[in-house]
């Protein structure tokens, strides 16, 4: 697996300035995340106060940003990355599609409206999952409960009732979930997340399920979540004025990183924390170089 | 006098993304500097990394912002600030052409290169002074040194010569100066300003020079020169994230506020100080309404 010099998570203002000067710092990047950029650029209606681009529609936007991304030759990898490991010299980048490996990571995800449920730390990976196409195949014969916060997760829930016994789809959002007949979709709002060693039961509030395991679906996942031992501040990470957080090797930047939630702040955060990662990749090198010498 | 709701030093990338945030949050805004925004803009060769404005020549970053500044209404006030000061509920600044009044500040003046001299913060208001225009008439029957780190400073030392007895001009800068012909140029590197209560004589490499006054005309003032009492750190002035300086109403962004010196991080850092200023100005209206009523 080749590795990468720098792996970015995100592809709103923040990841893609982050790839574009990366890029031109010569460096090997991987930029993962939604081919069209982030959801919140395009679906913009119109943005009055990015420098540069006076009156600008979300779409604009997304046009004026991804032509930026062709020009520079860099390309998007759309996968999801549900798991980051800190593997002391490098980290592995579990993502729903494939596993990267990369020096260090910049975080630019956006950030996490909801909350996480009670008992979700506590229960990730003994049943509680943030990716039904990779585990499903556990689940087979066994109960598993998906609750999804936008419509295209319903495919996750319909792809989990090809090996789980029983599939309770739990629809975070308005309007219909179409689900194939083998789901059972239930309007209920999840309370908290409860078992032994492993998670036995959904509290909800029309009451207890009874399962095996729970795939929480959400746009985005939190950064505590996403990396273990990263310091962060309600649902955002920690970082100081070069966007480091209290991980070495790992930045963060745009809406992940704090208020304001703004594009042109994101954009400008972005651009940070890739400089930032590569002086500290010189560093590296610097001590590498001098270990052997 | 009017007084502004935010004053906004400095049209770089950090100045006008300030002052166009600021007009969109419906502010009182004064924005002072140069009207063909920063030298550091439309000198630049070509410009790769800020994001949505691909491979940009430094006269199309240049046209692109002054473009969004024309939509959005707002116009540059052409003078160049010496001194500002905390009156305790608001700000003067002190101005070549005129003074002002605002709420708060936004710094966004660019970093100085060039370190104080030796005596120069000693003795900044007597006998040291960043404006020949405003003090010239001071110096009537007097001796005078100019120096001038850039040719336009030339026609300050031919204001000077107007009132001087006595007028040297000492260019930091290569090529030729043109000045009148009461104006001694002298060619030499200044080491220190003295004196006993006031300037009494410039150390030069090639001697020392009898004078009552030392006029040192940069590009940008030194912060902590600029504004008495700014926690500075070397040639920049400690920001928080939120781009808060250590006095409260007073923000720092761009160059100012700290490496990279990059274009769209001090357009980002720019949005930043602004939303925190129109933040701070609601909450000190709160106080005051709370206050009164």
């Amino acid at each position: 697996m080749s590795r990468y010099d720098i792996a970015i998570i995100g592809t709103g203002p923040a990841g893609l300035e982050a790839a574009i000067t990366a890029k031109v710092r010569n460096k090997n990047v991987l930029l993962l995340g939604a081919g069209q950029s982030s959801e919140k650029v395009w679906k913009a209606h119109t943005v009055q106060n990015y420098l540069g681009l006076p009156e600008a529609a979300g779409k604009d936007l997304q046009k004026a940003f991804l032509g930026h991304l062709d020009e520079m030759g860099l390309r998007i990898t759309e996968d999801r990355i549900i798991a980051v490991y800190n593997m002391g010299e490098y980290f592995g980048l579990q993502g729903k599609e494939d596993v990267y490996e990369a020096e260090t990571v910049i975080l630019a995800t956006g950030v996490v409206a909801s909350k996480p449920f009670p008992g979700e730390e506590e229960f990730l990976g003994r049943g509680v999952s943030y990716c039904a196409t990779c585990d499903a195949a556990l689940y087979r014969g066994k109960k598993a409960i998906v609750i999804g916060f936008s419509p295209k997760e319903e495919a996750e829930a319909d792809f989990m009732s090809e090996y789980a016994a029983e599939t309770v789809y739990i629809p975070m959002y308005k309007g219909d979930a179409h689900v194939n007949d083998r789901v059972q979709v239930l309007r209920t709002k999840p309370v908290s997340i409860e078992g032994g060693f492993k998670v036995s039961r959904l509290v909800t509030d029309s009451g207890d399920l009874e399962t095996d395991g729970v795939f929480i679906l959400r746009d985005a996942i939190a950064p505590g979540m996403l990396i273990q031992g990263l310091e962060t501040d309600g649902p955002h990470v920690k970082v100081d004025l070069q966007m480091r957080t209290s991980m070495p090797g790992v930045y963060a930047c745009g809406d992940i990183a704090g208020t304001p939630y703004q594009y042109i702040k994101a954009a400008g955060q972005g651009n940070v924390a890739a400089l930032s990662a590569v002086n500290d990749l010189a560093d590296k090198a610097r001590r590498k170089d001098s270990a052997n010498g």
